[in-house]
């Protein structure tokens, strides 16, 4: 990381990241950092960002995980603004922690991008990671900023687990019933169809009527308390959904050796989605057991240890496949950054 | 970060990414990982790669902090190999540990690479990352792999402080005197002026007469137990010379409110150094004072707490200057990113 020196006058939003140059530009984003942070400082942190790497101590083990988004795969600027690129950035890596049962402390962050990036385009993707960090009850510890043909955000996130056992993917074992949070499971897959209609055919008329589906798939919001909560449940197994309920069922039953079922209209979905759905007129499936990108959580927990806030889906058994409304999915595929 | 299931069969080195898939490709280097790392286990992991996230638990506080390295500007694959690009990431970001006084306990690692990268290229960068972890005593821990228009490699390193207290670069005291580690200041510097020079004049003769030097820009090699003994040893600030001695002495005295004054004859150079800066015709202090990227640390000790190992090169006084033989090196930059 860099460590920085005083900051001086704010910088114009509307240079570019070449002209201004990187250790101003560090300075701004330390500067204006520290106004956003001033109501927030967790006990956990010990020394944050502006030296060569921060000191944090919740008192136990350190949860970490590490996600990176790129312009124009994971993200588009004509589709989000800065800021909300960058507090999905956080949402994304973030659901890692809780998905083992950590609660998020802070956050370090990556910024690569061109020179001829505005400063505001920087300065409101800070305020994006800043501000969703500080909504997980965590602390932006630091960062680096990089030149780069293109964006790429590296969001690393930290958390803590108070005591609680980490719950690894590999857990699930029969008997056990999987179940989910949140209320409309591909909420985000629905809003990327849209988003994707509304280019094919030029009008932004379902756009406005199913907002809240653009909306999830441009800032997912899962209630990441329900990691821990889970943890303190006994929880045996859980994942963050952020390739498709089926990828993560996959995952989940070669990692604990065990086969999944799932029935489908278990799965929770929301008005809109239904309504999207039969206006686009595709399968809801299509964005409730292969969408991705919601990060809910999936859990594996013994009968009668499901926590308030999530929905049973379906069940655990002996065996090693993964069965939806009595199909296997084994050749389902979830979204992938390779992809042909 | 990614949840992988079982590993398959060894992927064919000279196809693409792209060809293989994210899925598979990430299955093979949590297959080669675990093969490079069955005789290292430090006792901090509690869960490592393979996972939604990583927990380590070193029984105290976590340093943290974050790198970014991106082809073309910070390292070039007709100058190094991929596996000396990957130990390279980690050996910048490892640095920023050992300045706080810190052990490094693991690294969680992105890739971002166009999917036309073949797949011994990637397999490549990891071994050199997991090889530089390991030599550090750390663990990789997890990490992501994505899909972008050129490679860009962010390491963050997690570390301990096994008991010391975090030294930051503001402590320096008036009375202090200043110390760095290694026996070649400024040898990185060399070794691509080196490059260029090779570069510009189409043959190789000077690369080969010095290699050493060479082979120090390509994969800086400090001796980061430094920064524990340092610690150690009670230093008052501290801080690893990335961007140029006299970067890191403009952050040190601002952050201090001091003065900071440098003999340039005590900075410790080598007689290739010496030889090579003869050969191109440069003064050597281009190299030692504003040369950057040795990782070397840089530290503020109390006068007679100078630990073995370190060269005392100045002094620290009232004031909030920084002087180098007499002069005030304000106007000098070191290496920037974003420079024009």
């Amino acid at each position: 990381m860099v460590s920085v020196g005083d900051a001086r006058d704010p910088v114009d939003r509307s240079r570019t990241v070449g002209e201004v140059g990187e250790r101003r530009l560090i300075a701004e984003l330390t500067r204006s950092s520290r106004a956003l942070d001033v109501t927030h400082r967790p006990p956990d942190v010990v020394i944050g960002s502006g030296d060569d790497a921060a000191v944090i101590d919740s008192g136990g083990p350190t949860v970490i995980s590490t996600d990176t988004a790129v312009a124009g795969r994971h993200f588009r600027f004509d589709w989000s603004d800065p800021r909300t690129v960058g507090a999905r950035a956080v949402v994304q890596s973030a659901a890692d922690i809780a998905a083992m049962g950590g609660r998020v402390t802070g956050t370090v962050v990556s910024i690569a991008c061109p020179p001829d990036t505005t400063v505001g385009t920087v300065l409101d993707m800070n305020a994006g990671i800043l501000d969703a960090t500080h909504r997980l009850g965590g602390r932006v510890l630091g960062g680096d900023l990089v030149g780069a043909d293109e964006v790429v955000l590296t969001v690393t996130t930290v958390g803590a687990l108070d005591g609680a056992t980490p719950i690894v993917v590999g857990g699930a074992r029969p008997g056990d019933l999987l179940a989910v949070t949140g209320s409309a499971l591909g909420a985000s897959a629905a809003g990327l169809a849209l988003l994707l209609d509304a280019q094919r055919r030029g009008t932004d008329e379902l756009l406005t009527e199913f907002s809240g589906l653009v909306a999830a798939h441009r800032l997912p919001a899962p209630d990441l308390t329900q990691g821990p909560a889970a943890a303190r449940a006994g929880a045996h197994a859980m994942t963050d959904i952020s390739d498709g309920l089926v990828e993560e069922l996959i995952t989940m039953a070669a990692a604990s050796g065990v086969q999944l079922s799932v029935a489908g209209d278990r799965i929770p979905v929301s008005d809109d989605m239904r309504s999207a759905a039969e206006r686009l007129g595709v399968d809801l499936r299509d964005w409730t057991v292969t969408g991705g990108e919601d990060h809910e959580l999936l859990g594996s927990f013994a009968a009668g240890s499901v926590p308030p806030g999530w929905t049973t889906i379906g069940e655990v058994h002996d065996g090693t496949a993964v069965w939806v409304d009595g199909r296997t999915v084994q050749d389902l595929q979830g979204w992938q950054s390779f992809g042909s």
